[in-house]
């Protein structure tokens, strides 16, 4: 039998009934009815009912009868009404099925290690791992590989229509180990000597615009040997775009368009308006955190004015010692039990907070153990700045500032979960700038860059670089949606000068600075233009779009948080001539598969 | 002032008189004429004439004289007529000028090694590629790498619009060596083991199939370590595609469709009609090659018959050794001097033909050395065999079937171009199929597959797979354009039991297909569905769409041939801390940089 398609498995509907057409697909399910059988048969598309009745054709129904689950068969035969009291609303193609006179089997399956037609399979993700291609059978990874390429569409077309070169950067790079861990590949030409696989393609972007190719864009693979969090993978894929000649207004308003666009065109959701902005300094502030989830409210705010005030000495000390008190207003939350404080004192305690104050606002006014250290006055001070109203919670910590922030951080979402603040169907995206350029290494002793030190440093901020260099604000932005770091970028220094006096604040010596950016350095030399750029997480966009908090989810091939591929068993011993022609020596430690 | 502009250098036309613009770019050339400068300020969009008056600004004037070639400025002026004697028919902009009102550098540069202005410079190769962002800025790399963006852009829509889901496969991925050298990944948390970047998807795809994916492609990042081609370099890019449920004259039509939408939106060029198919048999039958260019005619003729009744021992003695005599008829040729003769059988020599008979065809008949051996009868069976008319020239080869092939198919192409028989602005298509599935590795003894080990024979062929392996066809296609390969696929065995029998015919060992491909022979036991494809040299077909014959010209940042990046300076030395944390010892060699 010819097996083409005359149509997939999700495409027949009533106005093709007595039609005769073709079908292949995958056996999905089988059942065995009073003489008749019924298959389900998938595809890419959907499903399609087909039925074996002895009266159509006894040779098909004895065949039919041998059928198992994944085995894949061409079908051809009749289209026909299934009857009104038959019909599966929940099937695209619920009201027809074929009458099939004739199939044939194109191959069989082993029965699969896990269920195909099940959509919440219990299955261990590395059995699942292990036989991807089985895997990707299945709807809910199916799904998130075609919104990957609706997005990839959405993307390219949005950048093309903006006068954006895609232009492919190489793979096969140079090592420059300022940030995470580099891939090596050895050169057999040069022995002894590597490529990298890139980070991300910041140099190269920077010198495309040094090249005057002035808006450039890429969705570019990335590669990053770190020991791996659950939603990292040691390679990634970026949207990675750069442009001559603008400001951060200007690439911040492009993204925005971009995002308005991208979500329009993958989930039919409209982004109202301009997306904001914060600076990094208000961020700690109110959120405790340079990624703040804006889908709920729930701010910090510091009280240190109040605090010193009050009588309450675990608060004084703290602020004396240089350290700050901040409250949350937990709206509702006076219904919180005792044990229910005690165990978000207990979580805080993870983040360094040795303890967890707490008042509620109850129609006699302010209650707790510490009430009584506030003055009345000093009450309703309380109550104002917190914006407490009756059967609310206000929950206080008093530390070191980064402790409360990353406490207070962590609780307020942990609350916002608890209490299902969080609407699952919103989106809330936020720009962070003004961040510091550097923070302080304090294993090397030294300032280390936030982004990359190619940042350009906060004009105002220049004199700053040789006498307080952590002062230093920069021009880098980060763009979060829903409390994730999406993407990030910054104005780049395309003078010299400038780009001399970073390296020196970094501590890097000239030499250093040589070897390592020589190339790089030299090429600001011969007249860049202003420059600058933003990388967006593709896979975590991905993420979002298609609500998993899983990275392997959206990748088709992904590797385990050990950086090995299951189903190819990678990463694998080679031949000794291959590494006799590298030459390089290594002894090949056993990996146990499952 | 602030940089940003109003318009690019392209774009002003007659009917932006008097506006006022803001232009940003780099100085291109500089020309002092009578008290006044002239500027052509030059970005990725084009040229546009600013001048610097002093009766407009004496301010401006003065700082224009220090300005040198591509240093970055941006200017703000009126859009002025250039009056009609000096328009500039040859530049889009070239009706208007910019009187300059006020202007910053933005940049400075030192002079540049090679002129940038000069589109046909003469700089050393290597120069330009290490100044590669100086390069990009100059006309015919940029017109290449905006060809490339464009191609993309068809190639993408194209298949979208037809159903294929883009995914993107590891480049971290499974070193397995059945062709050329893999480049290798050392593992940090395996220590000893290796990753392996693609040769090729090829196995990804496969297993998007069995996955039912059903239609895939991707635009992919490929790696071989080779000793480079001057054509192919160490990282390139191909057009990868997969489908279910075709058969190869489906891909075909497909293929097909695909260049037919990219040629024309690329080139504006209309390719008419289906494109041909020549089975391989005939190809090197007709040609000498399994690449003909049909951009000419020329075809080899097979004159056996003729010259086994002929006199000529040199002929006769080939043909009873089990060689062939083959014939081309020059058209016109009859020109052609002794010496000329003389330097095509110098040149056949190299591939190992040790002479050429030649005659010519005149008013009077066959003339030459060797016409007397041919009675009058074969004379008159050979012009109608060649159709040779006055004025033509015939050459013969008579010799082993492979050496008679090769000689002639260089000699086609040689006396091809020597006569100019190529039009420049044509593009021949043509489909080459039914090739062998094996051909003898003599090194190794044993047969080796002429694409890959998963490609289907011809059902009728699939007894001889035990029997006699090398009369087995192939069930693969490649595409040709101009005598250059562009791309090749295949329908690929679906059969777990044929697939065992290529492995077999193949001399590889069940130990050795379960330690390379046992993941992959695993996945065709669960139902893997018909699966055909093929990938294009997107490199290649760059090179065509642009008219040149060297690689790095398409590529933004190229490798030299061997292998290295001569601007960054890569394959580098990597710290010794770099080599401890993945366990593997290696010497470094010193690399001279120029």
């Amino acid at each position: 039998m010819d097996y083409r398609r005359t149509h997939c498995c999700g495409e027949l509907r009533k106005s093709h009934v007595e039609e005769v057409v073709t079908l292949s697909g995958w056996v999905h399910r089988r059942r065995d009815h009073g003489g008749l059988i019924f298959i389900d048969l998938r595809d890419r598309f959907g499903l399609t009912q087909l039925i074996f009745d002895p009266e159509i054709s006894k040779e098909a129904l004895d065949l039919a009868s041998k059928l198992r689950s994944e085995w894949v068969i061409t079908a051809r035969g009749r289209v026909r009404h299934r009857g009104p009291q038959l019909i599966n609303p929940k099937l695209a193609t619920g009201e027809i099925e074929i009458e099939v006179q004739e199939f044939e089997v194109l191959s069989k399956a082993k029965t699969p290690p896990f269920s195909i037609c099940d959509d919440a399979t219990e299955t261990h993700e590395d059995t699942r791992l292990k036989y991807r291609y089985l895997d990707l059978r299945r709807g809910p990874i199916l799904e998130k590989l075609e919104m990957r390429h609706k997005a990839m569409v959405a993307t390219r077309q949005f950048f093309d229509s903006q006068g954006f070169l895609e232009i492919t950067t190489p793979i096969l790079a140079r090592s420059t180990p300022e940030g995470a861990r580099d891939y090596l590949v050895p050169s057999r030409i040069y022995p002894g000597n590597f490529y990298a696989l890139p980070q991300s393609p910041q140099l190269f972007k920077q010198l495309l615009m040094v090249g005057g190719i002035d808006r450039y864009f890429q969705i570019a693979p990335c590669f990053r040997d770190e020991d791996l969090r659950s939603d990292r993978q040691p390679e990634f894929t970026q949207i990675d775009v750069e442009m001559s000649f603008g400001y951060p207004e200007d690439i911040q308003k492009l993204t925005g368009d971009f995002l308005k666009i991208l979500f329009k065109s993958c989930l039919d959701y409209e982004i109202e308006g301009e997306i904001p902005s914060m600076s990094y300094h208000d961020c700690l502030e109110h959120y405790g955190t340079d990624r703040p989830d804006l889908r709920f409210a729930l701010p910090l705010v510091r009280i240190d004015a109040i605090a010193e005030r009050s009588e309450f000495s675990v608060f004084k000390d703290q602020l004396e010692r240089g350290g700050c008190v901040k409250a949350l207003c937990v709206k509702g939350g006076a219904d919180t039990s005792r044990k229910g404080i005690d165990r978000y004192t207990e979580f805080v305690g993870k983040f360094g907070l040795r303890g967890l104050g707490w008042m509620k606002r109850q129609d006699e006014g302010l209650t707790s153990s510490i009430v009584k250290f506030f003055s009345p006055q000093l009450q309703e001070e309380l109550i104002e700045a917190v914006d407490a109203e009756v059967g609310d919670l206000i929950l206080f910590a008093a530390e070191g500032e980064a402790v409360v922030n990353q406490a207070l951080d962590h609780l307020r979402r942990l609350i916002a979960r608890d209490r299902k603040l969080i609407d699952p169907d919103l989106f809330k995206f936020l720009w962070v700038t003004d961040f510091p350029l550097f923070e302080w290494e304090s294993d090397q002793g030294r300032p280390q860059s936030l982004h990359h030190p190619f940042t350009m440093p906060h004009p105002a901020d220049i004199p700053l670089l040789k006498s307080d260099p952590l002062k230093v604000r920069s021009h880098a932005y980060d763009i979060i949606i829903n409390g994730s770091e999406i993407g990030g970028g910054s104005q780049r220094i395309h003078d010299i000068e400038i780009q001399k006096m970073v390296f020196e604040a970094l501590k890097l010596d000239p030499e250093e600075v040589k070897t390592k950016f020589g190339f790089f350095t030299e090429a600001l030399q011969y007249g860049p233009p202003p420059h600058l750029g933003i990388a967006l997480g593709f896979d975590r966009l991905i993420m979002i779009l298609t609500k998993t908090e899983n990275i392997r989810d959206v990748i088709a091939f992904p590797k385990t948080q050990k950086a090995s591929d299951l189903m190819m068993q990678c990463p694998s011993s080679v031949s000794p001539q291959q590494l006799d022609e590298l030459e390089i020596q290594a002894e090949p430690k056993e990996i146990t598969w499952i």
